[in-house]
């Protein structure tokens, strides 16, 4: 496999005008080649253009062949092989074993949006038949179906190498739903990006998309990626990464002259409440499958569980015994990029010279690259006084909250900012006191779930992988699953238009074999 | 039916610290009683405050009891009688067949909400049950449905005050969605907001729905709006005016702390394309209907027919002869208040005074709060140069853009900003012309109709009244016809929870009966 460190515009490849980078070994914070050019304003321009002048023609594929032509991304990717992982492995540091696997799930991923697309149901088709007859006046027919909103700019992440970059989730769900997708490729895993876009543009030639149909622009810097949001062309923006870069999006789409809607997945702290019964009957069971949760990828995940809530007593004391002991045993492990690490570093630092904070537990410690995980406590009392103590420190850190009774759980739930998730761990015991919890939760976060962690994001047709600002912008959607195709969507109504001229989803003989709305009720093919 | 002049907050009246105000009489521009009290910071806090508190009793009201309140709605506003039509003709110049026409529309989009909220399918119902034997690692159970999105801050209109003001589109569908409504009511008919907001506050009482559910506030000015949108507590806005007071409404949420999505319907100068055949068949015919559109309600419609595209010929000769003689026919009517009648003569002035435009035809002159409707002519080159050219006037008046081929009608559409609707009339033999702008049409408009005109907008389940920006600040979404709920809504996922605490939607015995996919299959209930 060959690196070229251009970037892809449409069919081509192309050194942009805009100097070069190289990558970066996460182990060892050293560069290493090829360079990358960084895209100018004539790649920029470029990949716009073929973008626009494409949507007409992409966004009216048959649904058959936009799922071929899905399902061709994740068998290209599949056969970039080994060399794929192994560049990953350098870039961001993970293991193979992890990148193996979120290989895997980007695969299903596009597959799954491959079933959406065939299956037609966000389409929403709904037809309201014409009533000659009715008084005062005639009804006329009404036809409605969903179509794409238009080229989308993709940010890749730089925690996700797959599965939330070049071909993950924001690109699957806008490519599905009819959309042109220009990505900015994150400096922190160039090499990996390329690999993954020339595996979206074989496929996209191999299916004979037209051309404009994906685009991967490069750049060290955020001028590419400020320009993209800006450019009149791109209709809407995916986006996963701080919430420094996401509001800064959200402040260039707004002050467009046309504003466009932005989808970013920003920050979030994931709170887990600890029951009472739940921590008295297995408090160090729970104590040791948080930390499993914490450590996992050096917590470098949005859904890494950052904070603990509980009632002080026997079975929290269990817990923190057991989740210091085994996290004392932690190994340190490298982070994705050094200025990760650094921003790690400096939270937890911040965090461990609070006076209100006790450190309860480090787990050891490791080179210069590698983020050494800790739990840390405080008060209700002190957590609601301070609101640097509810922001997120990106990496294997969390902080307990030890409560006095269940009002001091719920105040700082009420206190806090929207998140990706909640983690309940409970008994049955404890349901009466989850119940009264419940209605405050959900309008916290995206997804409340039950003994587990939010750590590991199932990709299905139920998943809500979003939530209230700032844990994205956009309380509305979600980015993983496959409502995300939702995201990039907009509806479009045909009165009494002669049936030679419908869209297929609409034409009274279903050639889609679409469920529709027919008066409103639902209609099976 | 006693006028208080009072804030609505709750179930209480309140005078409001802010001054006072009186309704204009439209036809005659006279002030006249009772003096209304504007709402100050104590009542706005007053209504958000108890909009947030019964919001979790609200959006957990059973379906059938939420559907009742809204039919409650309906029956109350129709109590009201001829008190609420007589007070509504006086305050907005608008003849009484046209209210009661709109207040039987009103009715039944309260009911086609509460029939929406019955059937459940807002919800989106989705189940992945859980797979413990998958590898490497369990499935979980997700199940996810929509919730409301909290408290929704409502703009009264000024041109549809019943349909799109205190229990319009976007209130009813507010309430649908489970969220409380704090109405801000459009100062040009406070009599008639008080009357209605009175007949939701009864049906609030009558059906037991919890206190803050709705209230509405008096303003004469845009303090106490621009207070609500900022106000923590309001989680989404629907709004219908001007461009001005839309984009002033975005940029408030834009910058708030937790920035809200606002639904804003703004502008359209709604293109007509006229299809040769279709004007050599019947361009004296169209020519006349063209007129009646034009003319209804003084075109103080937002889907008003206000741009005509058309090749030159004898077709469209026929056609602009029968219109400027219809025209010329046209009676002068009542504009709603006095300052949109002059925002509408400085906009037909400018028009006239266009060096690059000619007046067609106008209609007869009438008194000085009646609106003189105008037919006017330029190039397509002309248009193209002046983007004035191409901005709304608000009232019966039309640009016929004079084109010399197809190629003139594919570019000036393409240089339009979002519409509502683009209303095409032809013939068979047309078809295959009007086939080639569809793509360029479906990207700038929401609702595409043959042989009709836009105003008369259906509600129903298959309607878009939407559009790119300007046309509304939110393409992916409507604020008539049922997927106007979709606004209010926010997805959440319910992960391994157990039984007795999963909501009712998503048990497994299904006891609302909704239709549900089930590993992304629609599943009868």
């Amino acid at each position: 496999m060959i690196i070229s460190g251009e970037s892809l515009i449409g069919r081509a490849s192309r050194r942009g005008g805009g100097g070069t980078f190289e990558a970066i070994e996460a182990a060892t914070g050293r560069a290493f080649g090829p360079p990358f050019s960084c895209a100018g304003r004539a790649e920029l321009d470029e990949a716009c253009k073929l973008a626009a002048e494409s949507f007409d023609a992409y966004r009216n594929t048959a649904l058959d062949i936009r799922a071929d032509f899905l399902e061709a991304i994740a068998q290209e990717i599949l056969e970039s092989g080994d060399d794929l992982i192994v560049r990953c492995m350098r870039e961001t540091g993970l293991p193979r074993g992890r990148l193996e696997g979120e290989r895997g799930r980007t695969v299903a991923q596009l597959r799954m949006f491959a079933s959406v697309t065939r299956d037609g149901g966000f389409l929403r088709a709904r037809i309201d038949p014409a009533e000659s007859e009715r008084m005062p006046a005639r009804r006329p027919d009404l036809r409605l179906q969903m179509i794409g909103i238009g080229p989308v700019a993709v940010f890749g992440a730089s925690n996700f190498p797959f599965a939330f970059s070049v071909a993950g989730g924001d690109t699957a769900s806008a490519l599905a739903a009819g959309c042109p997708v220009v990505v900015k490729a994150h400096p922190a895993h160039p090499g990996t990006s390329e690999l993954v876009g020339r595996a979206v543009q074989a496929a996209a030639t191999a299916c004979g998309m037209p051309e404009g149909v994906f685009s991967l622009l490069f750049d060290s810097g955020i001028e590419t990626g400020a320009a993209l949001v800006a450019d009149p062309r791109i209709a809407a923006v995916g986006f996963t990464g701080s919430r420094g870069g996401g509001t800064a999006l959200m402040r260039i789409a707004a002050g467009r002259e046309v504003p466009i809607p932005v989808y970013a997945e920003m920050s979030s702290i994931n709170p887990v409440v600890l029951f009472r019964q739940a921590l008295l009957a297995r408090g160090a069971e729970i104590g040791r499958a948080f930390v499993s949760s914490l450590i996992l990828g050096s917590g470098q995940f949005c859904t890494s569980p950052g904070l603990l809530l509980a009632e002080d007593g026997a079975g929290l004391d269990a817990f923190v015994a057991a989740a210091a002991a085994e996290l004392a045993d932690a190994a340190a492990a490298t982070m994705l990029t050094p200025g990760i690490h650094h921003a790690y570093c400096s939270g937890v630092d911040a965090l461990a010279s609070n006076a209100a904070v006790k450190t309860v537990a480090r787990g050891r410690s490791g080179d210069v690259h590698q983020g050494q995980a800790g739990l840390f406590e405080t008060t209700a009392e002190a957590f609601l006084s301070d609101r640097h103590l509810g922001e997120e420190v990106f990496g294997a850190a969390s902080l307990l909250v030890r409560c006095r009774d269940a009002a001091d759980i719920r105040a700082v739930i009420g206190h806090l900012e929207g998140q990706l998730t909640a983690s309940l761990h409970m008994d049955p015991a404890d349901y009466e006191e989850a119940r009264s919890l419940l209605p405050v939760l959900e309008r916290k976060v995206g997804r409340i779930l039950v003994n587990g962690f939010g750590t590991g994001v199932e990709v299905g047709h139920a998943m809500v992988h979003g939530g209230p600002y700032p844990a994205t912008s956009d309380s509305r959607t979600t980015s993983v699953g496959s409502l995300a195709i939702d995201r990039f969507l907009r509806p479009v109504s045909y009165q009494d238009m002669p049936g030679a001229l419908l869209p297929d989803a609409l034409r009274d003989e279903n050639p889609l074999g679409l469920w529709r709305r027919l008066d409103g009720k639902l209609c099976a093919p």
